[in-house]
Order: C-alpha cells, then sequence, then structure tokens
C-alpha cells in the first residue's frame, strides 16, 4: 500500500538525530523489535524490552546511547526514543487527503461561514453563525451548531457533535462520536420537582487539544467551560459545566470531572478516575486509575484511593471487616489503654 | 447578541417576588455575582459566595430575605433564590426557533406519522410506524426506528438515535448521541458459546424527563424500561433493560443500573455510581459518587462505598494492610481473648 | 402485531425437546410468568422464581424435568431451560427486513465494494476501499471508513462508524453510537508538550462477536486490536489501543480495559470493571462489578475489589480509619509483642 519511503541517512538529517550502520538503507514503515521487518523502523523505549533487540530484524532502531553497542541493525541514537519515534512515525502514517470544498449531501446554513480551503465531509450540517477556518477538515456527519466556531487544521474525525457556543482553537482533533457544548446538568429542585437551569456559557478548547470517542464536554451555566492548550483527552471521559482544565492535562479513558471543577497544568489524571465538583487540583498531580478526588489538592504528587483486587472469597472476608473498622480501632485503643493501665 | 430586555419591577411581578431598590432598572441578562454587570441580573442561594455579595456590580440580585440588607444594588426577595433564579433566567435564553416541519434532506418513511408543527432537522431518519407528535423538535441527524413515538413539545437536541418500541412522553428533552432502545445485554451460555435471548420490550420515557449527551437506556427484554416522569439523567449514564426508575430522581454523570433494578422516587445518584442488577432502592436514597449498591437499601437516606483519597505512598501501605484485614480482626480478638483469660 | 404463530408440539419438534399436556396449543409469543398469557410461552430457570410457575396462566413454560410436576399449564422440558427459551424467542422477534441495495440517500465511494445482497440505510457513507460483504445490513447513519470490511450477515443497527482499517467478521452485530478504530490514545511527552503517535494498526473483530451502544474501540499502534470470536460487549465499554480479548469473553455495560492487555478466553468482567494496561488475565477468570485489575491473573476464579455500601454517617467513621490502616496494624503488632514480652 505504502510508497512512502526514507532513507536511513534521510530520517537521521530530518531530526537532527546521529545514526549508526547503513544509512542507505530504505524504510517504508514502522514495526515493533519483535515484528518490524527489514525495511522496517523500531524504537527501544522501555528497558523491559531490551532483551528484545537482540534479535529484532527491524532495518533500523530509533534506541538511547546506552543502548547503541547492543544493536544488532542500524540505529538512530535519541535522546527520548520514544519521542523521536513519534515524530518519525508520522511520515508513515497515511491521511486520505481531504478535498477542499463541501459534499453535496453536506447542508451548511446560509449564515455559516466556511473557508475555501475547509474539506466538509458528506452528512455534515453547519448551522447559522458558524464558523469553519482555513484546512480544517469536517469527517462525515459532523455537527456544527450555532455560533461554532472551529479553528484552522482542526481535525473532526467523523459525526462529531459541537452544540452551541464551542469554540475549538487551531489543530484541534476531535474523535468520533465526541459531544462539546451539550447543556450542563443544572437543577433547582422546586418543592417536588425539578426545574432546569438555561445553560447559557459555552466551551473553549485551545489549540492543539486531543479529544477522544464519545467523549462529552458541557457548555458553562453563565461562564465557560474552558480546556487550555494541548489537552489531551482520550474515548468517554466526561467534563461537566464550567471545569477548567490546565494546559498540556492528560486523561485516560472514563475518567469524569464534575462541575466547576479547576484541574492544573501537566496532571495526569488517570482511567475511570474521578474529581468531584468545585474543587481544585494542583499543577502536575498524578490521579491513579479509577480514584475518586475527594478534596482539592494543593501540592504537586501522586494520589490514590481504592482497594486492591484479591481472590473473591479472601476478598469478602476482608471487606466485612471493613464495614467494622472503626469498632476495631476503637477495640485496639482499648487494648493499649488496658496496657498502660496494667 | 441579546435584545431580550426586563425592568426589575417586570420580573418581580411575572415571578410574583417582592423587589427593593431601582425597579425601573434594565436587565438584558444573567451572570455570576463576580462577573455580572450593570444590565446583569445574578442571584445568591449558597452562603459561601456571601462575602461576594458586598462588591458585585450586578443590576439586581436574587437573594432571600436574610440578605436584602447587605445588597448593595437591587434585590429580588425569594423564599427559594435558585429556583427563582432558575424561571428568570430562562427568559435570557436563545433558542434557535425551529422552523415548522421537515427538511428536505430528512428521509421519513411512508408509514410514518409526522405532526405539521413538528420540527425535523437535516438528515434525521423516521422509520415506519413512528410517530412524532406536535410541537417536537428534531435536531440534525435523529432517528426515530420504528414504533418510537416522541412526545410533544419533546426536543431531540441533535444525533440522538431511538431504536425501536421507545416512547417518550412530553416535553422529555434528550441530548445529542444518546441512544433509547437498544437492545438489552441478554446471553445464555450454551455449553461452550453464548445465544443471544431477543429483546422484545421497549422503552417508556415519562412526560419531563431529561436525558444526558452519549447516555444509552436499553430497551426491555420481555416488559419494559421505565422511567417515570421527571427523571433526570446526565450525560454517559447507563440503564440496562427493565430498570424501572421512579420519578424524580436524578443521575449525575456516567452512573451505571443494572439489568431489572428498581429505583425509587426522588432518588440522587452520584456520578459513576452503580446499582447491581435486580436490586431495589427505596425512595429519597441518596447514593455518593463512585458508590456500589450491592443490596436492596430499604430507608430512605445517604448511602456510600469507597475510600478516601491519599498521597500514594500513604495510600499503599494502607491498601496493602487492606489485604490481611481479616487477619487483623482475628489478632485483635486474639488479644481481647487473651486479656479476658488474663 | 404479530401474526407468526407455533403449536406447542411444533415447537417440541423444532428445538427438539419433550413436551407435557397440550400439544395442539397455539403460542404467539413470549412472556415472563407473571405476565404472560395463555397464548404465550414462558420459562422457568432461576429457582428464585418457582413459586410464580404454580399461578402463571402462560400457554406453555420451558423448564427442567424437575419443574414438570409442579407445571399447572403445557410445558417443554428442556436440559437448560434459559437457552431452550433464548431459541424459541427468537421466533418471535419481528426484525423489520432490511431491503437489498443502497438508499438514495447514502453516499458510497467508487473504491468501496458493496454486495448486491447487502443492505446500505439512509445517509450511511461508505468510504474508498471498504468492503460490505453479501447479507450485511446497515441501518441508517452508518459511516464504513477506508480499508473496513463488515463481513457477511452482519448488522449495524444504526449510527456505527467504522473509523479505518477495522475488520468485522461474519454475523458481528454492532449497536448504535459504538465506534470502532479510532486512534489509540499514544502521547509521548516532548519536555513540556505532548507529541501524538501516530496509530498505523487496525482492528480485528471475530466473527459473532456483539458491540453495545455507544462502546468505542481503539485501533492498534503498530499491531491490531483484537476481539476472538463470540466476544460480547454491552453498553459504554472502552478498549483501548492494542487489547487482546479471547473467545466467548462477555464484558457488562462501562467496562474498560487498558491498553496492550490481554484478556484470556471465556472470561466475565463485571460492569464499570477496569483492568489496568500491558495486564494478562488468564481464561475463565470472573472479575466482579466495579473491581479495577492492578496485577495480572494467572488463574481461572472470581476476582475482587472495592468496598461494601453502607450507611453515610457508618462508612466516613471507617474510611476514616482506612487513612491510618497501616499505624493500625502496627499498633497491633505492638501490643502483640508486649504480649509476648510479658
Amino acid at each position: 500500500m505504502s510508497t512512502i519511503q526514507y532513507r536511513v541517512s534521510e530520517l537521521a538529517k530530518r531530526f537532527s538525530l546521529e545514526f549508526k550502520g547503513d544509512g542507505e538503507r530504505i524504510i517504508d514503515g514502522v514495526g515493533t523489535l519483535s515484528g518490524a521487518g527489514p525495511s522496517q523502523l523500531s524504537f527501544l523505549s522501555n528497558s523491559k524490552y531490551s532483551a528484545q533487540l537482540a534479535t529484532t530484524r527491524a532495518g533500523v532502531v530509533v534506541l538511547n546511547s546506552d543502548a547503541v553497542a547492543s544493536c544488532p541493525t542500524a540505529a538512530l541514537v535519541a535522546r527520548d526514543p520514544y519521542v523521536a519515534y513519534a515524530h518519525i512515525a508520522a511520515l508513515f502514517e497515511h491521511l486520505p487527503a481531504a478535498p477542499h470544498g463541501i459534499h453535496p449531501s453536506a447542508v451548511v446554513a446560509t449564515g455559516a461561514r466556511v473557508s475555501a480551503t475547509a474539506s466538509i465531509g458528506p452528512c455534515c450540517v453547519i448551522e447559522d453563525g458558524a464558523v469553519v477556518e482555513d484546512g480544517a477538515v469536517l469527517g462525515p456527519h459532523c455537527i456544527v451548531g450555532s455560533h461554532c466556531t472551529v479553528g484552522a487544521q482542526s481535525r473532526l474525525v467523523a459525526r462529531v457533535t459541537l452544540v452551541t457556543r464551542v469554540t475549538l482553537g487551531k489543530r484541534v482533533l476531535v474523535h468520533p462520536g465526541a459531544v462539546i457544548g451539550s447543556d450542563g446538568f443544572g437543577l433547582a429542585f422546586d418543592r417536588d420537582h425539578w426545574v432546569k437551569l438555561p445553560q447559557l456559557g459555552g466551551v473553549r478548547i485551545g489549540d492543539d487539544c486531543e479529544i477522544g470517542a464519545n467523549t462529552t464536554i458541557d457548555r458553562g451555566a453563565l461562564d465557560d467551560t474552558v480546556l487550555e492548550e494541548d489537552v489531551r483527552l482520550d474515548n468517554q471521559i466526561q467534563i461537566a459545566h464550567n471545569v477548567h482544565v490546565g494546559a498540556h492535562t492528560a486523561m485516560a479513558g472514563c475518567a469524569a470531572v464534575a462541575g466547576s471543577a479547576k484541574i492544573g497544568r501537566y496532571c495526569m489524571i488517570g482511567g475511570n478516575a474521578g474529581v468531584l465538583g468545585h474543587l481544585e487540583v494542583a499543577d502536575r498531580v498524578t490521579i491513579t486509575a479509577k480514584s475518586l478526588v475527594t478534596h482539592s489538592i494543593r501540592e504537586a504528587g501522586e494520589y490514590s484511593s481504592g482497594i486492591p483486587l484479591q481472590e473473591n472469597r479472601q476478598w469478602r472476608r476482608n471487606a466485612a471487616r471493613f464495614k467494622h473498622l472503626d469498632e476495631l480501632a476503637r477495640r485496639v485503643s482499648a487494648l493499649e489503654k488496658d496496657k498502660t493501665d496494667d
């Protein structure tokens, strides 16, 4: 399928890396250390895989200077092999070119403004007051609601919905099924029934953010919900209204942040972790998978909640004891007191 | 953008509130206490924000009688300021008027019945035997499957899918990506493989319910899955087949209810909380975020499970001890017995 | 609505079951023991419902030989009544016949290959290099991306998105909102920002798999994400890149599996359970609801984590003690040491 080809020496030059071995070798793809063939490039960044280096059949391996001596094939030497590999691998990605212009099946309101260099796919719907900037690509079935803006070079892969008052920065990548700008969940209880609070804010997504498949980001009640630049959200994440996420923070699949929480910069939120509403989380905080943040976190560091997995019968006995843990602690205190009284 | 304007005295009259201060002041929007300007209305319902009242620049503030004296601007006095604010704020919401009729790009089966006062947006698909009642609004990309009914004045914001045998009451609001009436997850294990159980029931959603973005509600295996009136579901909630949710119950984002569970009226289910299958939860039960309901709950009250968040190193030590909690309890019992034997 | 009818004796013959009682009785539907009427078939497979047998008004009941004597109506005797019922009930499912051919509103690329016996619904988009095989049915709003294949007799109910390099086997059933083949979440941290790793692999789904509503399955980074045959996924499940799921494994709603984890055959993963990345789970492992798999599991069996639900005040006291559990254990050790020293 591929006709993309680079010499090892060309890759070294392009990414300012040193190379060892056969610089003339032709590379036409990438692969794992164990799976790559002689025309493919691989990488070693995790020492767990060091043993695979000896037997790799890859044409060239990206690795750090410590590993060069053990490399049986050509090598590209990088300070951070994983980052260097990420840049190189991008050369070998086949993204079908998106044709400029609007597919005939798309429905574009007369009050919408779509750049001539944007690409609007089949069955897209662009509503009044929406703006799609230069080079933006909308795959099939995207909906850009009223007063939404898709920034330059952004890409909505397919079936993305921007409801209303959503602004995407430049180079934002949104995966299928994501819903951005839906109503925040705001309710007032009036004696015996709920009254809905209108959600009058919007959503602002910074440059270079990525939003995963089926992720939902609600618009603010009064002010906006905000993701600063380079925020990376995996699939099925829920961001409630008026949340603020600092730049370069990444969240793994199924994480959820409740209303008006403020997450710092450079945080890492683990899979299915949760943050309660109105809390603040400092910069450079890591939350491990499935933990629930129940109070504000003022200091960088790693935080956890939850219980380790055990064989079910053993776990049942321990879990049953948890229900009386306070009593157990009191009994220990009593024993200590007895001891002292002796 | 807005040209909606009310005098303070008009708002007081319309919502039967007392006003203090300048009744002639013109209000054209709403905002937070700290952000609202002189032509905007704000509210004080949470005493945490009392300090902001002194310095607010809002044109008028909705508050209760205790706070009137501290209000530096016009005031609207309400028994429940949050509820009063919800009603007033709705006046300032700009919902683009939905045109009556069927968009030319929509696909409506000849056997479907669509009211002349309904609005069917671009690329909607209405299948045979479906009914869309008076004043219902379907945004772009909605699918109304066979034998589904969308009740009067209901609104499917965009890209909502009703699969089959789904009945929505009146004034139901459904957000993008929601799937209602998908197959329940019913399987029988036949020696070495799974056999699917056909899902022959439907879904009934009561009047005034709200269903969040990317929420899924499966149809029943034999009987229907039911949400009574005024049930409020946030985003990414999963309701399995044959679940029954009582009136006025609200669930926060990512909650999940397993098959045939029966949740009472006026319950509050926290974010990412879960309810196991076939359980019953009484009326007026609150489940805190991320808790798992593992047994039926017979009495109103607040219920929780889970572990508090801690710094990771500290947490690891405690979590490791949990694996031997039963043994620890036995050791305490032994010490107590020794004591008694002394 | 139904005109599907079978005599009890016909059902017995068709499914090789013994019958007792009136073989001439006409059956035109199925129902629960408590709800079925005289022309409906019901079943008893769970002894919890035995008491309902005495008063059932069903025309015939599928049950095992032990229960025949207690059955007040005609009976079909099966080794596994639930499996037999699953097969019989399928006769009474009304799936609207899908017309062969491509709906005029669908957009099919010239480079796509669609079988003449396939059915492509309204607003579907089939991209270049995609293949739809014999008898496959795509409901409205499905997207089949470049280099995706929909196997023979597979059914995409509605609004399913296959992004790229996705291969579905035969008879695969995918529910609305599912996204298969979205980018895996691969990022390298380059000093002060994220660099995306291109996701160059695909997804392979085996024969007879079922994928729930709004479930997401990412494509692999280099190799493929794989579901072997007869894997059953409920709604809102997240399968990350390069996960491998063994044949006949079933996962309940909202479960999530992180990158490169390998799940065995015949596993049962409970609702909202999680598996961390790069772990291995043996065959025939059951994980209970909301548990987090934090280490590889080498042996078949049932595994759990988590804490039982309690009334909130009681829970708070116990949870507070958990934060000092390590210290408590040390105090118990000290008491034991004192005892020994005595």
